[in-house]
């Protein structure tokens, strides 16, 4: 490659040249444990790795060192460098409770924190289109996938939608299927903006996370089919434990 | 709120009361701040954020913390707490280039790390649809907004695609637009994964970020009009610069 901007200090080049690689290998290998490439959770060892992608070993090592700090893989003594945990995927397009969405992966169980009826900061009545003072109901959640946590949801809901829904299994079952079945009504679109955020010490201890692990932080606020705002949820995912996918069109 | 779990330690439960309710309040003032709701850049001072959100000034204070070792804001003695930098928004659902998203909000310009020739590893030439051992033009960027890092673009093209792109300006022009333009092909669906990462130690400091901070990582597929992948990248956004917004649907 050209273009390399070098600089005066040829140790520091080096150095550069080896962790832009180990970025590179990194971010392949990240997809390929993501897809499920490593049959048996087990990667290539270090030298094959380094035939596959050209690359020195000591970039390989650095690569691999990447994704173990990011949870993604650990090394096992005797047996080499081994899938962690999967990672989980959550379709950006189609709006889906996460149960729906993981319903091939194991359970999801919700540890309900608190529930009850609030008057919510004025920006929340804002976002449900409600009058400042007006009562919603609040729901929080930790929710985990095969019994590890993966999100801790904070969720604001019209009090016509929500309270009928503080009786229901709230342990069992996701908000949209409840509001489906129970309140009869038709979800329609959402909003959805999300971000990446280092977890505060209190959060990063209810997720059961390292300090400051990368959060997906995800707010949506869900529409019924006619178009009024409902539900508006505060989602931190474990960065470690969710991938978003999805499409884009040029032609929107 | 009912069905707080309450444990046999009342002073932790209080601080578990209290980080819990930072954490609303902060989701909240999030929102607004990146909304631009406070004019000026300052936030109310914590006795009337107290008084808006209902909560002790210790949890205000709490939330406060939070959101400044996020780096949204910061606190100036004298003056209180401000806006510390805007964080751009990036639509999910209509595919664009980066200085086309941007272009109200301050020129993008490009730092070109890296570009050349090189043969792929083999999933890299088998998302891009071509067989092992063919080559394709790599292209590294450091995207700047208004001059400071945004994100760190990995890019791997197509060779007819890419090749006649290498004498153009990557400086100031988008991937997207160059390919448009100069090849004269239209572009169609982009597949893309989001996930949220720590930051590696040399991926922040290029980023000009702090150690382990908050990364959004996107890999974007990007196809022709006809459904040919030609643009495979690997994209790492700094979580504290840029929320990404789109729509999710009930019925898809």
């Amino acid at each position: 490659m050209d273009q390399s901007p070098g600089g005066a200090d040829p140790l520091a080049d080096a150095r550069r040249r080896r962790a832009d690689r180990a970025r590179q290998v990194a971010d392949v290998l990240r997809r390929q444990v993501l897809g499920g490439t490593f049959t048996g959770g087990t990667l290539p060892g270090e030298s094959q790795l380094a035939v596959d992608f050209g690359a020195s070993r000591n970039a390989v090592r650095e690569a691999l060192d990447l994704l173990r700090r990011e949870g993604l893989v650990e090394r096992v003594p005797g047996v080499g460098t081994v899938v962690a945990a999967p990672k989980y995927p959550h379709g950006l397009d189609h709006l889906l409770g996460l149960a729906e969405v993981m319903r091939d992966h194991g359970g999801v169980t919700n540890e309900v924190r608190t529930t009850g009826i609030i008057t919510p900061p004025g920006p929340i009545a804002a976002r449900l289109g409600l009058p400042a003072g007006e009562r919603v109901v609040y729901i929080e959640r930790l929710r985990r996938l095969a019994g590890l946590p993966l999100s801790l949801d904070l969720t604001y809901l019209a009090l016509d939608i929500g309270e009928p829904l503080l009786g229901e299994d709230l342990v069992n079952q996701d908000i949209f299927g409840l509001i489906e079945r129970v309140i009869g009504e038709n979800l329609g679109v959402a909003e959805v903006i999300i971000e990446a955020i280092n977890a505060d010490q209190h959060s990063a201890a209810v997720l059961e996370s390292p300090p400051r692990t990368a959060l997906l932080m995800v707010e949506r606020l869900t529409h019924l089919a006619d178009g009024r705002p409902v539900d508006l949820e505060y989602i931190r995912f474990r960065g470690d434990r969710l991938a978003m996918r999805g499409q884009m069109r040029r032609d929107l």
